[in-house]
């Protein structure tokens, strides 16, 4: 056997956004405790020229359905980013997760291969499946996950390692 | 065919560490530019009970030397702590990407269901090679990974996701 193209995406999106959905939970209780206007947190950044925590999560929606679409050669769902409160984030992700479960197996595995094509900035960018996912979806995935932990652990929330791993 | 454990894990911990590592040529520059002690980067921090840079660049390294050798059944490198430098923290990264270099995918394919035993604080945690690799590694991998780039982001070095990815 080997590892199945629906094994290394699918599970691991949900579960990462899965966590991060207690670590906003977390940030919203954290806001009401401390008389935080939660808006200060949602729009806290590392550096001024970084993205704010609204931004971190929005990427990391758009990371997950467009992995699960594009491998299983569907139609890309669109998700304005209009999020502004924790609520409103909660249920982008939320609907992220739902739309990756609509997704088996079947149609995820043998999509090593299929060409994906991206519009990234001007240009286009071509990916073979395995590519898209390993040098494109995860690490991006990750660093947006990971970035919205830290502008929430810099700003005073006290959450660890656990939390963005998840029980297992 | 699918995805194979090497393609999976060793490409990619070595291209991300190689990113990393021009990353830290650019904050050691930054550093001298800006008459900043490099000290002062190596232990920054993004929250004061969080782990400074060096602490992120050597959980990288251990994760990346921990994951090759125990998907290819081979001891795990010991790699002592002992870095307060650039260039040491470079040397740390450059004999990791050496020990993952020095593992062939032969050694590496079909540890899906290996059984890997990590000790973790006073317990022993088991896993399966893949749940090892896409539950363990990978998050905590790139968690350290953003989080050094985060650090350096936050204290002012211009750098972007394209210093994170890496050429294409």
């Amino acid at each position: 056997m080997s590892l199945s193209m629906y094994q290394a995406s699918i599970p691991v999106l949900i579960r990462m956004m899965s966590n991060l959905s207690v670590i906003l939970d977390k940030a919203a209780a954290y806001a009401e405790t401390k008389k935080i206007q939660p808006s200060v947190l949602v729009n806290a950044r590392l550096a001024p020229d970084m993205r704010p925590l609204s931004f971190q999560i929005q990427s990391v929606s758009d990371l997950a359905k467009g992995c699960g679409a594009r491998l299983a050669g569907v139609e890309v769902p669109s998700f304005p980013d209009t999020e502004t409160t924790f609520p409103e984030l909660q249920a982008r992700l939320a609907k992220t997760i739902t739309f990756l479960q609509s997704l088996t197996p079947a149609q995820i595995d043998s999509s090593e291969e299929r060409n994906i094509v991206l519009k990234m900035g001007g240009r286009e960018a071509q990916f073979t499946g395995q590519a898209y996912l390993l040098t494109f979806v995860l690490p991006n995935f990750y660093f947006h996950v990971t970035t919205a932990y830290a502008i929430l652990r810099h700003n005073g929330l006290e959450i660890g390692k656990a939390d963005y791993l998840g029980a297992r």
